[in-house]
Formats: C-alpha cells, sequence, structure tokens
C-alpha cells in the first residue's frame, strides 16, 4: 500500500520543528580550547577598561594646573622625577612644577592629571637631574584614557551562543576567562540505508555505490557545531533496523537516517517511527530536492529521516538539523543566514515547489554572485566541492534566468539569523 | 639609540615575505576526521561516475527496438521478467518483447537501452504473469544515465590545498578515499612580552593588564588552519629571552612574538634578531595599525613580530602570518579573499599610511556593508566580538564617509586569493 503523504510548507515545516527545539546544557574548556565553541554564558566584563586612568601615548605625565599660564614664548620647565615603564606604577604624588616619563598603556601617577606627547618636547640634563620644556597649557584630562571609558564593569560583551571567534577569545582573556562556559554539543547518531551502498573502503561492485552521504553527513554536523557518532549501515532485515534505530536512541541526542525514506517496499523508515510510538511532525515537505524530509519525535528525543538522495541529504539536513543543533548551542539566531545576491546562471527547470540548489557564492562588484552546482552533467560532481551556500528558488515559475535577484543561504557563516526573522 | 626604520608599502612586505614561503608535507587520517583540512593531494575519481549505465527513475527497462511501430492506439505489451532493487543486477540477457522494473539508481540489465516511467504504464496480472502495455515509441538511450557521463575516471575534482568541506568530504567518499591524503598543519609558536601582562588567571593589579594577545593569536592561528603552541610569557631579562626564543625554534616551524618590537629600552626583540643571526626582511611596514610588524628568518624557520597592541597584532596575524600557514598547506590561493563593499559608517581620520581596520560585515540589498569595530570609545570593547573582516582604507586621504566603495578582507573565507591577483 501506497501511503499517501500530505506537503506542508518549507516554513511550516521549521516552525513545527523548532517547537521542539531546546537547548542543552553549558560545560567549560580552558581558553586555549575555546575557539569555535559557542558561549555558554554571556560574555560579561569583570572590571573596567580602562581598568585605570592610563596613557595613550608615550609622553611625560603633568599637573595641568602648572600650565596655566604657558605660552610658546613662556614656556615651564618641569623636572622628571620618574619614569613608568609598562606594568609598573609610580608610587609617589607628582609634585608642584614636575613630571614623569611615561609609556602607552602605563598608569597615570597620582597628583597628574595630562599627558605631553613625547615628540612634543626636548629633555635637558642639568646637574644630574632631568628637565623638559613644556610650550603650551594643558587641559585637565587631556591625552589621558579614563577608567571604564572603553567598557564598563558588568557590561554584556556577547549573548550566550555566540560563535567563539578571535575577537571574543581575546574578550574572553581580558576578563579572566581561564575557564570558558560553552555549550556542549549535542551528540548526532548517523545510520545509513540503501542496500546500494558499498562502504568507502570497498572495491567497487556492478549496481554499487559508495555510501558518500553518511560522511558527508558527518561533516555537516561538525560544521553545525555538533559531534557526530557513525552508527554503520541498516541491515536488510526490518527486525535488526527496528533494534538499531532503538539502541542508537540511548546514545545520542539526535539521530539521523538517510535513505528509506520514501514509500517504496526497501524503506522501512516510515514503518519504524510506527512501531517506536513516534510523533511524526512531518513526512512530506514541498521543496525539491528532499520532499521526502522526515521529522519524528520519540521520548523528547527529534529523529531525522533524510533522503538518501545526495543533494536532498544535505539540504535536509541544513533546513531542519542545523537549527536545532544551533537552539541546542544556545544561539540566539538558530537559522541560516540568507542574504539576497544575482543568480550567476540559468536555472532553466521549472517546478511547482520550493528548489534549495546547492551553490557557489562569490563576490563582484560589490554584490554576491550565487551559481548552481551541477546544473551542467559534465560537472555535477566536481561543482560540489565549491557549494558553500544554498540558493533559493520559490517555487510556481518556469524557471530563473542569470541576473535574477535570489535569496542566499550563507552554510559557512556562523551568526545565523532569528527564528522570527525568517519567512 | 634609535634606530631609524624604512617602511615598506605592506605589497612590497608581502612579497617579500612570500619569497620565502614553501609548502609542508603530506599525512593521512580517515575520512570521518578529513572535515576542515586541506587536501595534501589532488582529489582525483577513481572511476567513472556513474560507474555503469543507470536509470535516473523509478520504472521499467526495456529494448528500444521492439517498440518502433508502437503508437498511442497501437500499445505494445511486454512481459516484466524482472525487478532490480537498489544495489543488485538483473543476471540474464532480457530478450523480445521483455521488460524489467527497475528503481531509481539501478543498473540497467544486458539487452535493455531506455527505461519508461513508471507512472507512464499500468501493470497487468495475467494468469502468474506480469505485463505492461507501452504506449509510445522509446529512442535508444532515453531515460538513461550513461557510464562516466557525470565525471570521467581520472578527472581532478578539486585542487590540491583545498579547505575540506562536506561536498568534499561526499567526493572522498564516493571515491574510495578512505585514508584522505591532508596537509600536515605547520605548529606556530607563540611567545607574549610586555612586563605589564598579566596571565589571564591573575587577579588584576594596578598598571597591569590580563594578557589577551597570545589567546587571540591562538584562535586567528586555528582558523588560519595550524596548530597552536604557547610557550608562555618572556622574562624581563634579555639572557633568558634570548634563549627562549632560542629554544623555541627547535619546537616549531614558525614563531610569533607579540610585543617587543617597537625602539624602546623594554623592546628586546630587534636585539634578539641580531644576536641570532636572523635575516630581518622588513621591520617597518607603511601601514596603521602594526606599523613595527617585523618579519626574520633564521636558518629556514620564519620569525614573526606582532605588535603588542591588540588590534596590530591581529591586523599583522591576517596579513602576514595566515598566507605563510595557508602556503605550507598547499593552498592555491594562500591569501585573504577580498571583495568590495560599502562602508558603513565615517571613518573620519585622516592618515598617510593604508589602514587596515577590523569590521563587522553584514549583507544588505544584495551588497556587502563593512562597518569598523570600535569607532566608538563606548564599544570599543564589544565591537571586537563580531569582527569578520578587515576593512582596507588606503592612505592618502582625509578619511572616509559612509556609503564609499572599500576592499573588504574576509576573515571567515575558506577559499582564499592568488598571489598573482592580489595588488
Amino acid at each position: 500500500m501506497v501511503e499517501t503523504r500530505r506537503p506542508i510548507k518549507v516554513e511550516e515545516a521549521i516552525e513545527r520543528l523548532m517547537k521542539f527545539s531546546t537547548p542543552g546544557v553549558v560545560t567549560h574548556v580552558p581558553i586555549e580550547q575555546a575557539y569555535g565553541n559557542f558561549l555558554g554564558e554571556p560574555l560579561i566584563a569583570d572590571h573596567d577598561v580602562p581598568f585605570f586612568n592610563r596613557s595613550p601615548y608615550d609622553g611625560f605625565a603633568l599637573r595641568s594646573q602648572d600650565t596655566v599660564d604657558v605660552t610658546r614664548n613662556e614656556p615651564l620647565k618641569l623636572e622628571v622625577v620618574g619614569e613608568i615603564g609598562a606594568g609598573s606604577v609610580h608610587d609617589t604624588v607628582v609634585g608642584e612644577n614636575q613630571a614623569v616619563r611615561i609609556m602607552t598603556g602605563a598608569q597615570i601617577p597620582d597628583g597628574c592629571d595630562a599627558v605631553c606627547m613625547l615628540e612634543m618636547v626636548e629633555p635637558i640634563d642639568e646637574a644630574g637631574h632631568t628637565y623638559i620644556l613644556v610650550k603650551k597649557k594643558f587641559r585637565s584630562g587631556e591625552n589621558i584614557s579614563f577608567r571604564g571609558e572603553d567598557t564598563k564593569q558588568g557590561t554584556e560583551l556577547a549573548s550566550r551562543g555566540s560563535y567563539i571567534n578571535p575577537g571574543i577569545v581575546a574578550l574572553l582573556a581580558t576578563f579572566g576567562y581561564k575557564q570558558v562556559p560553552i555549550s556542549q554539543r549535542p551528540t548526532i547518531g548517523i545510520i545509513a540505508t540503501g542496500s546500494e551502498l558499498l562502504d568507502v573502503g570497498e572495491p567497487l561492485q556492478p549496481g554499487k555505490i559508495r555510501n558518500s552521504n553518511a560522511y558527508m553527513v558527518i561533516s555537516q554536523i561538525i560544521r553545525a557545531g555538533a559531534t557526530p557518532l557513525y552508527l554503520g549501515q541498516f541491515s536488510d532485515h526490518f527486525a535488526t533496523c527496528f533494534d538499531q534505530v532503538k539502541r542508537a536512541l540511548d546514545k545520542v541526542d539526535f539521530l539521523i537516517t538517510t535513505g528509506g525514506v520514501s514509500v517504496g517496499d526497501y524503506d522501512y523508515l516510515p514503518q519504524i517511527y510506527k512501531e517506536l510510538g513516534a510523533n511524526v511532525l512531518f513526512n512530506k515537505v514541498a521543496m525539491r530536492p528532499g520532499s521526502v524530509t522526515t521529522v519524528a519525535k520519540k521520548d523528547g528525543k527529534l529523529l531525522f529521516g533524510l533522503s538518501g538522495n545526495p543533494s536532498a541529504c544535505y539540504v535536509g539536513f541544513e533546513l531542519f538539523v542545523r537549527p536545532i543543533i544551533r537552539t541546542y548551542l544556545h544561539c540566539v539566531n538558530p537559522l541560516t543566514k540568507k542574504a539576497m545576491g544575482t543568480l550567476g546562471a540559468d536555472f532553466p527547470k521549472p517546478n511547482p515547489f520550493d528548489r534549495f540548489v546547492r551553490g557557489h557564492v562569490t563576490y563582484k562588484h560589490g554584490g554576491l554572485v550565487a551559481t548552481p552546482a551541477g546544473l551542467d552533467k559534465s560537472n555535477v560532481v566536481s561543482s560540489l566541492a565549491k557549494a558553500n551556500a544554498l540558493i533559493v528558488l520559490p517555487g510556481g515559475t518556469k524557471g530563473y534566468t542569470e541576473g535574477d535577484q535570489v535569496q542566499i543561504m550563507l552554510l559557512e557563516d556562523q551568526e545565523g539569523l532569528q527564528v522570527s526573522l525568517d519567512g
């Protein structure tokens, strides 16, 4: 019996799915290992920046009140009573007509309230003392970076779920995060189905192809921020398959199967969901490729039934699995970032359904150009090597023409998009 | 004595540097670990794709010569003599007026040269045999994907040095790379200098700041594709520092120091290069920030003297260290990708030198918009968290205005730019 499935729109599928999307737990890693993870807590400034009034220049710290009557023709002679290297402090109060040599970044000594830049004065040595001649009046606060002027203690500098890039690592170090709270990566199981599949190490056989989806999905899982756990291939025997899925669910946070979700004789997944008592959120999406993509839920765990077709599998992962991973990682923007750009080649296939085409984004004349991968049969395989985006081609047209404005999902982006902004 | 340094242009500095840039060795990892590495050899198709003539549809394989006289009104009855599931083959030659049920992707049986799609015929059961009624004439080759039509055996599908993304992993699996040749990541040592530096775990002290550069650079090294080895902070004692650098060079492929590269009293690096007998390629670059960035070479190893100023350190790394890492990884395009975009805010500072400003790229109306980080003092710290680009502002102007067209270096990009295209 061929089951009849009602296709739903992609947006509706994502909406249904995101209702069951939950954040995971927080763990800690040493700061050296923080890069490339996601912040498990907001990053908070633990102190004012600067932490003390400091000199932005190499020069001489002085008291502005000493310079009130100074002019170019009536310069003031100040005695240099000390030198402050980076990291050291001057431990006495600077008195009338005194100055202190100060390095960039050093703390302004007590008594001083301005800095004269090094290149503006010429030091004079007289009888074992050093003096400078100041030829201008200084305002109180001139050439001083004040405590807290960059950032006040307690400010949130990056939100929970932010991708930890080198800039964030610098902030984590500045604010004393020797151990960094990060979102724990979910573990995602992968089971490949298809009796035509050979493992990557096997020699080719008539009628068979090597299993590429499992390894592709492993990489997509890592790119999205999760940890893959490859559980191997399904057997051809239903009871064994059912048992494989049941056991897999104990080991993982989410489970992906590739293939076996259609309505053919060899497609066990629909029956497995049924016998598991899983709640099928959807099993047909009005999109190409990947219309048979199925998502089900069992005991709080999501099961993603991706198509066995490589492009459908790829697209199904990015549309449906990635936002679930990003939510688990506490990302504020769990959806993939979208940008408008120009279609780089004709795409003549008409289609009633929305199409998500793997493509390659380049930059031309200040804009994005997205070219579909594998339009031309003779490069269908190699063009995949370059795919870094999904080109969104809404259904109901007779195809698209080079130069059309299209929406592009940027797969290498780490900032994402809020759920509410998607549409 | 203050040494006089002659500044050279950024392009000249990169050109000098790249002359000493050499590729590293190749190693192998299991395909499960290949993602995010760089191909150590070109990826070659080890077989034709498809590997056999196959059916792109669910349907019936048949012999076109049987259908020569068929019309809608004079249909032909074919006996269905077998069924080919995915991965299985039909082991006899199909004879006159016979057909075979065939699944998508399965191998076309001997004798057949066309496929009739499933939805075009209605099977009939008669006396234990199954028949189909074909109502049109078929061309030889109709609805068949021919061996090699996607890719021929021996085709190079991705060049050496390509960043291994999920698409490339799929190709590696398809072509049997159970072990993947990858470029070995260079090990890059980091020594931080500056007596004002506290380690990230230390409480704040008057006049001191926590060392953020080392951890920032660790992250930049990982992002660029190399392995960081943090060797700690310099002592305040010259002989010890010299010894630290000498010992470090035995352990690493390249060495980065942060700070200590100016001409001040506490800047030991120039003297260390001298006593090492290192060949200083340049020690002043006509750029802001980071004009004191120094690169030297000793016994085939490059020593990068980055500034202690965090933004100068960041920029110096991306301009000079990253292309050396990418060359080591065999990348065809070792330079950072550049794109044109719109400046997202005024940048009023005039400067005689080229400026590289950390910024945040967004996409608006099909184009790139790059906004400088930390223009406004009150967000100088937090804006760093978003930096994903360097905005290139050529020198010799009175500043730049929002809306100006500018060149943007995309730091999260993995495709890069050829050396010869840079300029």
